[in-house]
């Protein structure tokens, strides 16, 4: 009887009352809707897919989600937060290109292949689209906008540096490789970029 | 009698034998695809919705196209080659603000909406990609190509000038904000472009 009440318990953990959500399957359904979600876009995700992903019940998700609006908002919002450590090598160029080359990196695995499939809903869905804002695109801009003050605090900068452009630049010019051209996210192109276009157009 | 057939060969136009395809008919449905398309994307685009849009029988639709696949990448191929003019006013900040304010507004349409819907399934139709970059990116680009070559030749720009950076650079920062920020692509944004960034980074 106590060995039967052990197993049943085994196979109901996540129901018991007052036990705390495990943190870890969060995580594991928000990689699986990040995977379903570069596989077949937005639209085309369903919850019963990301539990078919994580090996979970469609039950498992939707106690903690309400609607796939709910579960992409949170994963973007998590991963955002995860992802972008800021540099601080000293001078302008160093931070510019250690940054840009892990945003690269960041971008050309599942997470930029998801943004990718989240662009094209983004005027049809005004909360996905704020949510996607706040989180992938202001937590890199927020990034650089670091690495480029420091730099004027440094006396590195020209007084009149366009600095918003700078740092518009900078995300224009690699998500356009990621999701339009497809052309190469790469050591040299992240060069290129500071090399021949950020640094001249802000430096001293 | 003869008032009864004179009305029934009007609806019944385009199935008469040897009667070339009507021209105006295939852009009017080309259209009604582009207006689909910005609306729902290109996963969630039936020929159904396309016929209804365009108040015309499937089968008309059919008749032309083989598959959504077909009927999108035409649409695409004839805007593209439709929409974008060639300045040539004398100086490449003229060119380059005449053709950036034209493209600006072209994406700020229908077709940008639909362009949009299209980024996500890029990596999923590699026929879609191809010709979308084909039409979309390339038609823009030789454009930008021509305006920077015509100042070269005209000696108005530094010897070792990135014109493929300066292009690329166009490109991409008026599609981030079209797709991504949704900040306005705007007369004082194009400016900024051309002032800021493509000028200093090309002329001497």
């Amino acid at each position: 009887m106590a060995v039967t009440t052990a197993a049943y318990s085994g196979d109901n953990r996540s129901a018991q009352r007052g036990r705390p959500r495990d943190a870890s399957r969060d995580d594991a359904l928000r990689q699986a809707a990040l995977e379903v979600m570069a596989e077949v876009g937005y639209r085309a995700l369903t919850m019963d897919a990301v539990a078919a992903r994580a090996r979970a019940g469609k039950a498992t998700i939707y106690r903690r989600w309400e609607s796939k609006l709910d579960l992409v908002i949170d994963t973007c919002t998590q991963l955002a937060s995860q992802n972008l450590a800021t540099p601080d090598t000293g001078t302008l160029d160093g931070d510019l290109r250690e940054f840009l080359s892990s945003f690269a990196a960041f971008l050309s695995g599942p997470i930029g292949k998801a943004a990718q499939a989240l662009v094209g809903e983004l005027p049809h869905e005004p909360e996905l689209a704020a949510a996607f804002r706040e989180t992938f695109l202001i937590s890199q801009r927020n990034v650089l906008r670091g690495i480029i003050d420091r730099a004027g605090d440094r006396g590195e900068l020209r007084p009149d540096a366009p600095r918003g452009m700078a740092v518009e630049l900078a995300g224009a010019a690699l998500t356009y490789r990621l999701m339009l051209t497809g052309d190469p996210l790469d050591e040299t192109f992240v060069n290129k970029i500071v090399d021949q276009v950020l640094v001249p157009l802000i430096k001293s």
